[in-house]
C-alpha cells in the first residue's frame, strides 16, 4: 500500500545563493520527501554578504501562482517567508483563505541577517491583521516577536507575555525563537492551546546560520504535510534544523548557509 | 579526507507547481548532492494543465544574481532553462561570460509541453549568436534543433545533420533529444569533439512527462560540477532522467511531474 507524497507549498521570497527562501525550502521539503511548490513573492539579489537588490513580484501574480496550485494539485500545508509589501500581504492573504489552507505556517520575516528590509514597513499592520488570523502557527524570533506585539523581548517572562500577545492576534499557536536569547541553550518557547512546551537545544557556535528560520518553518510544514500534529511537527522541525545548523556549510565570504541536506548519506561530500 | 561540495547553478525560469523550472533544478542538485543556487528570469504561473501568466525579471536584476552568486560562492556548472526575451539572453550572455562560467549547460527551452511560448520570437537570435558560443552542451529536442538550425528534423540522419549546424553555431558538443521520434527507443545523439554517441533507452509510456528536459539538463550540470567529464556526466544524467519518468507523479489534473526525488529510500511516499 503506497501512500499519495504530501505536498507543501512555500510563499517566500527567493535567494539565489540557495541558503534561504523559496531554495532553502524546496530543499528541506525535498530531504523530507515531501513534494515542494512555490509562490514567489519576490526575486532578491544576495549572497552570503547580504541582500544588494530587491524585485517585488506584482501582487495579482503571487496570488495567481497560490490558486494555480491548491486548484490543480492540492495543498496539504503551507509556509509563509518574505511578503515583501503591503500589496502582496493582501494578495496572499486573500488567496490563501479562498484555497482554504488550514495547515499555515508563517515565519513572519521582517529584516535580514544582515539588517536589510525584507517587508516594507507599511506592511507589517496587513501581516499583523491578515495573515496571522489564518495561521496555524507563527514562528518569530525574537526581534519579530517585538515587532508583532510592540513589547520588549528580552527574558524567557518576555517571550511568554509576546506569545499571549501575538495569540490574542488570531493565530492558533506561535513559537517564540529565543536563538537571540543570552545562555548557552536555545531555547524555543511553543503556545498552543494545550499549553505552553519549551523546546530547548545545544547553542551551536557557527557564524553560518544563513536561512535557519526558513528551514525551521519548511521543516515544520513539510511534517504538517505527512499529517502530523502540530507539536510533533514543531519538535521534528526543530531537530531539523539543529541538524542543519550543525553541519552548516562554510561556502561564501560572509554568513554560510545551513545545510538541509546533512541527514542524507553524503560523508565525502561535505 | 572530505571534498567540498559541488555548487551548480541554474539560469531558468520559476514553476509554482515545482516540476519543471528552477524547481526541478534545485530538486535535481539536492538529489545528487550538489548545492544549488538560481538566477531566476521569469516567473511563471502554471500548473500540470499548462501556462496561463508569465511575469519577466528585468534583465540587470538576472545578471545581478548571477554576479552574486558567482562571486561569492562560485559556481562549478550552470544551466540555462526558459531565457524569456532578448533583453534577459544578452545580460545572461554577458553575465555567464564575465563569471567565466566554463561548465555551461543550456536547454534552449523556447515552448512548453503544452504549446506555451517560454521564449519570445526575437530572441532566437540572441540565444544561437551570444548564448551558443559559451556552451559546453546544448540540449534540443527535435523541435528546438530545427528552431536552431532551420532544418527539419524527424530522422537519426536529420538529427546527425542538425548536430552539425548546432555546432557550427559555437557549442562544443549537443545532445539532440529524439523524445518526439517515431519508435519504441528514446534515442538520444550526442556528438562532442571525440564524436558521435547514441544514448538509447528505453521508452516509458507515460502521461506525466512535465520537467523532463529541465531534470536531464540539470543532472548533466550536477555531474558537471562533481569534477566529471562530459560524456560521463550525459550519460549519468540520462540514467537520471530516465529513472524520474519512470517514477513519474500522477499528481495534478494535467501532464503530471517527473520525480527528482525518485533514487531517495521513500518506497511509501509514492
Amino acid at each position: 500500500m503506497t501512500r499519495p507524497r504530501p505536498r507543501a507549498l512555500s510563499i517566500a521570497g527567493s535567494d539565489p545563493s540557495g541558503g534561504a527562501g523559496i531554495q532553502a525550502d524546496l530543499k528541506t521539503f525535498s530531504a523530507l520527501g515531501v513534494y515542494g511548490m512555490t509562490a514567489i513573492t519576490a526575486i532578491t539579489v544576495q549572497n552570503t554578504k547580504g541582500v544588494s537588490g530587491i524585485e517585488a513580484v506584482s501582487p495579482a501574480v503571487v496570488a495567481a501562482q497560490i490558486e494555480a496550485v491548491a486548484s490543480d494539485i492540492g495543498v496539504d500545508a503551507a509556509k509563509t517567508g518574505m511578503l515583501a509589501n503591503a500589496g502582496i500581504v493582501k494578495a496572499v492573504a486573500d488567496a490563501v483563505r479562498q484555497a482554504r489552507i488550514g495547515n499555515l505556517v508563517v515565519d513572519p520575516v521582517s529584516v535580514s541577517k544582515h539588517g536589510h528590509l525584507l517587508l516594507e514597513r507599511d506592511a507589517l499592520d496587513g501581516l499583523r491583521s491578515q495573515i496571522l488570523p489564518l495561521a496555524l502557527l507563527v514562528t518569530p524570533n525574537l526581534p519579530e516577536a517585538e515587532a508583532l506585539c510592540g513589547l520588549t523581548v528580552r527574558t524567557r517572562d518576555d517571550m511568554r507575555r509576546a506569545a499571549e500577545a501575538i495569540l490574542a492576534l488570531g493565530a492558533t499557536a506561535v513559537l517564540v525563537k529565543g536563538g537571540h536569547l543570552a545562555g548557552g541553550t536555545a531555547a524555543d518557547l511553543l503556545v498552543d492551546p494545550d499549553g505552553e512546551e519549551w523546546l530547548e537545544a545545544e547553542r551551536i557556535e557557527t557564524p553560518h546560520t544563513h536561512g535557519t528560520g526558513c528551514t525551521l518553518s519548511a521543516a515544520i510544514a513539510a511534517h504538517l504535510a505527512m499529517g502530523e500534529d502540530l507539536r510533533t511537527s514543531v519538535r521534528a522541525g526543530k531537530r531539523f534544523v539543529t541538524g542543519a545548523i550543525a553541519h552548516a556549510l562554510a561556502i561564501g565570504k560572509g554568513i554560510g548557509p545551513v545545510d538541509q541536506l546533512w541527514m542524507s548519506a553524503m560523508p565525502d561530500l561535505r
